[in-house]
């Protein structure tokens, strides 16, 4: 049964597909941290929609307003006529999120994904400053539309594209080139003389940690340099929070302890709370001069996702789940800095920050192969950086520690087998 | 209270809000082909969600199966890992859709938009030919972000790209330069003269009935010609059917009364049923060479809208809707040319096919004027093409006679009203 | 002894050379309409340099003021400093050649070549409207770098550049589909209509008779019609009149007869008079908003040629030169008609205007094999179009008749071989 | 009468003329290292045609044999074809600089201008690669054709284009962030990491010495890891070898002290002789893959050129010419030393190499103030750099020690008086 469904998949989609490769089930079900297949093994979910899930799954409040929405005969789709689903959400997410933290941002519905919301913040990037020209940052991803596309680093994702990828000057991220190097000095001399070939960009393009990029988190100085640089010379920052937001790295925003000010936010992936596609750019009121549908897309009102958004907004009414982030954060954290101690084998690395955290090896295929091992052993989780070279641990921000605890034992377990068969090689 | 939410809308949205502008206020419910606002007014809906609503709202079987999935904790977003949800629509669009047409095709899940659906065929069409340019026609529409505005034809969305949009050959579409004009001897002087500067390109794109170019239908044997260069040439055809699909225009494909095989199909909008986000890419099984994850997406796998585009398929599953769409798209044609007959005022033309007709009036602002008074009346529908020249019937295919004649005499007075006013005005 | 010459040639030379493989032989010597080579051999040229001999070959005046001016050491090279062969230069070529035509225009000394009088009228054309895109047209060559490039059709030589030309939109020259498809109409409708993908351009750049594209001659009505239509939508008008300038189609510019005024006009090839590299760009008055040095280019002060092209301003002060060049231009028109009548093997057709016409064969390979007798024979002629075509008549304006005469005896003799020795295979 | 002359130049000639503007004066006469005007004044050449003069002006050997040549009807304009000149000119050039440095080059003539050689080299590298992308370096100068400008660094050129310049990486020149700064670790990173968003590039395209862009001399290790690391990733390395070449470091190609062997190399501006246009571009034969045609140029066989050229090859037929460049080179470096020294009001720093050096100086305009009083006082100099912060010291070759003396002696009187100036006005 389990196999005449993976069959259809071989034989009816396009190659095309991905994680169902490293993931070779097919699931049924879903609740909090915990997935099911169809022979009813259970997963620990340390993938969480690659960052889509940040609430888990199915969680029973948002399940609960989104079944009375339908069974109401709520609007579905709107496009960007006006829903109550939509207002309600807009004036909550301003009441929690924004006025709280002291943020003025003009909301803009882009298209339900992240790629839309970078597009967008593109465009309007260039029609503010009359400028082409974007700033995007190595190991940076953004998305695979061709706009997104240019400002995203990965050479076999660009090389997809089939056409030349204009318009961007790629700059060393923090720590690019090693940890003494200070790149921000190499960006700045770029902008300051005139005679570099680099034009004074619309705008700079960053995630402040890099998810597919190989889990680079950036300094919070480094950050606030960034944007110093961009205040001195009239360049808009664009913080892409897709992944890193709403909670990943800890707060809200992925930036809020770097203490800057975007000029342009880019969400999407969790804001929709339940896993519905839904994106938004948020830009600064005075840079807001679009004309009504310069930008637009048939799903940019996706009202289910407006009703579970409205309702995982709740979740950041007080600081009390900003703070069991925050612990749960440092277990992970002390998991992976002990497994790098126990297991110089891994020759790893503990990178990231939050919830967003994993383990660099630079032993070739050793962090796709630790991964496959833990999903055979019930745990799904995920690699990254360019070389596949990071398993990462992106649980969601809900699970319970002794989910967490399950994980780590997994992860721990299948990584003492490799270690094991490989003795075992060698010897 | 509606006014309230409006305020909502009006200080927290970006201004590049568009239909809340020509259809100010906030609606709570709907089902089939009606609509309600917060203060319980009664709309018919002639818009259908720009075509993302054929089967109308919250049809009662759809509804009950997405409840029921969502209920039973089904997974709601999986990435491009397999789902029940997922295998089960693949299993069903192949045996209702595919087969009984004799059409082999492998389905791509390319993010859930109309935009990432052309943006991936453009890509693997590159990939394929390895050439990079593509041929577009004038007035065609096919997404905002950068590769599908650069195959974009209107120049205010085009200009919104703040770069120059590159790798693109616009020609003329069936009837641009005039009826008599025959723009397929242009184009092909243009690809076998080897002076012409038009490299041959890896693709041609185009939608059948160009919707939101001003509902411009391409003759079936203008469909043909086209097909039979890009084999003479050995370019991809690519029928960008998001609008034109899904039965809109009487058949499920728009093309298939052309009885043409295109290479590449991009669906989007009404194939999710329910109005959910959801794309689908179909290419000829021997185009399939990407490599996994060349092209992806975070919400690609959008389970709820696998479960509601599972059960739209069983519309498809016999002849009866088809025709019913046929009868009722025999109605709005005699409707329409009736008008242009008894209003000489409106100087009107009919246009489109199917449930994708309007009347071009070359009077400045008047499609605007009908459709605001008819929304006035309790009728939404759109205006279409570069000036807003032509006033839309976009009514859900799952419509009754009786709407249908509600909307009709909606439309009517609506004309009725303006010329009275004019004539007022005149005398 | 010219064996070991030519073997230089093929050791050390790149193989992009292309003419000496037509007419393999090393010359050494020329004066007016004849050549020589090393073993002694007289040719007669109706090549011309391909339109830079106008004058032919070391015309006397010419040379002697050349050779005075060397031997008083005059400045040979100066940028863009001022000397006395440029003032007497610029001048005279007021007096003679802008003033009697009622034209006013700044000189702009772009760097001594062809394609840098394009390159810096594209570019002044951009700053002028702060528009991109240009529009150029079929089978139109401009020269070989990128910019020129861009607005060249040849599809082999656009090939070259290994990268996508960009920014430009090729419309179809007069002719281009059929004699009786109006192809401004076709353009006009690209440019009126907002859905059309073709944005306003700052400049429309073509020849007025295409040299290397066909030798295709644009009738004076379609030239006059191009010009409204860029009145009409504030597009710059550029004349590039390197090769039918400079009396090459029986005027100085060759758009006199046509009555239009360009706005930018481009002229290299003959207006050194000697065969020296030189060029300029001639602009409206109002349009020469250059910054100081914004294009440049080391030869743009080539002296030697300033002296030659000023005493070759002479044959323009009265209309004598005009005269004899329309006189014989008519003696090449009625040999060439003739030939096609007596010939129909050739299935020839007559096309171009002044010193500037040619046959057109269809046969494959023909019009290379007439010229590649005719070498044998003692004459040099050069082919024209994408796939050679044509086989063209570009002597020295400054032949007289019995070298005409003699010239026309040897194609004649060169067609009439190759008809012969087919008829031989024939039978 | 000068003034008579001056105005013709403001009234005829482009606003975008340059030097006349630095050196406002009607030029008549030049003899080796001394130019006269229109009232007799007597100038020292302390510029040389920008580099186009190594050999100074009127050389009385050229000069006899281009008489000579000129006299007797040799050919001037030969596009491609062989002339006797040709074959000289590539016997003697291969004789007496290709084969005594163990060089094997294939040489090119691709239109007589500096960018002319380097549009054809970067068609080449992207031929033979098959890539699109050419890294450049901050600062360089290449030309002022799309092509050349998209690799050329400096702002205000590259705004001319008018379009966004692409297929282009900047990379920092040596020295460009600090001295400390290894500029190359950064570039092998962007070459080495897949996620950098650098595509691996068809070549490397720099100046051994920059001139245009502030006498910037890369140190020869420096120079030899960027060989290193274009062979490690088969990147082509084109030196562009048009200003700092035919002898203007101290040997006849620049990098020949660097021991590195370019993969393709630029020549052009003195490499004619007498100041007349010509350009070569040499490549290893195993790149030599050009189709016949596929770059070429009206001017690309100028013959006089290829007379003068042929008889300064003399000069390096032993190491004297090297010799004495070498030791007046030293001269140069002593004056600007001492200068810098002795005056530390200019805060200068000495730079560039051989006859290729000068003053950087931070104070704003007083470079070009230098200049300015040194014309007055009889002497030709030029500034460089983006802010025109240097002022550079280019004399002939040829020059004697008088004469450089005279010079040096004419700079020195500049800087006084401006110091005595600013004295006065500060106290």
């Amino acid at each position: 049964m389990l196999n005449d469904n993976l069959k259809i998949i071989e034989e009816l989609e396009s190659s095309v597909r991905s994680y169902v490769r490293s993931f070779p089930t097919v699931f049924t079900k879903a609740v909090g941290h915990k997935m099911w297949d169809m022979d009813g093994k259970e997963y620990i979910d340390f993938f969480a929609g690659a960052g889509a899930l940040n609430y888990g799954h199915n969680d029973p409040k948002m399940k609960k307003k989104l079944v009375e929405y339908i069974m109401d005969d709520g609007i579905t789709h709107s496009l960007d006529m006006a829903t109550k689903a939509k207002t309600e959400f807009l004036k909550k997410f301003n009441d929690v999120i924004l006025k709280p933290r002291d943020m003025e941002y003009k909301v803009m519905f882009p298209g339900p994904t992240g790629t839309n919301t970078v597009e967008s913040a593109l465009k309007l990037a260039r029609k503010v400053t009359g400028r082409t020209d974007i700033i995007s940052f190595t190991n940076g991803f953004h998305g695979m539309t061709i706009g997104s596309l240019s400002v995203t680093g990965n050479s076999a994702k660009r090389k997809g594209a089939g056409i030349p990828l204009q318009n961007v000057v790629t700059m060393p991220f923090d720590n690019f080139v090693n940890e003494d190097l200070d790149t921000l000095e190499y960006l700045e001399r770029f902008l300051e003389d005139g005679g570099s070939g680099v034009e004074l960009p619309a705008a700079m393009i960053l995630e402040t940690v890099q998810g597919e990029g190989g889990i680079n988190a950036a300094r919070y100085e480094w950050l606030k340099r960034v944007e110093k640089i961009c205040n001195k010379y009239g360049i808009l920052l664009i913080i892409d929070d897709v992944q890193a937001g709403v909670g990943r790295t800890g707060t809200f925003f992925s930036f809020e302890p770097a203490g800057i000010n975007p000029d342009i936010i880019c969400l999407s992936k969790s804001i929709g709370g339940f896993g519905s596609p839904l994106a938004l750019t948020l830009c600064k009121p005075e840079l807001d001069i679009w004309n009504p549908g310069e930008h637009n897309g048939t799903f940019r009102g996706n009202n289910h996702a407006f009703v579970t958004a409205t309702e995982s907004l709740t979740y950041w009414e007080d600081k009390s789940f900003e703070n069991s982030i925050l612990k749960k954060s440092e277990m992970i954290t002390q998991f992976l800095e002990g497994l790098v101690k126990k297991y110089p084998e891994l020759e790893g690395k503990v990178k990231g920050r939050g919830f967003m955290q994993g383990i660099e090896t630079p032993v070739e295929g050793l962090a796709a192969k630790i991964a496959a091992v833990a999903f055979e052993k019930g745990l799904i989780m995920e690699t990254s950086g360019v070389d596949d070279q990071v398993f990462k641990l992106f649980p969601p921000l809900t699970i319970d520690e002794e989910g967490l605890e399950k994980g780590f034992n997994i992860i721990e377990d299948s990584i003492k087998t490799i270690i094991k068969k490989k003795e075992l090689v060698t010897n």
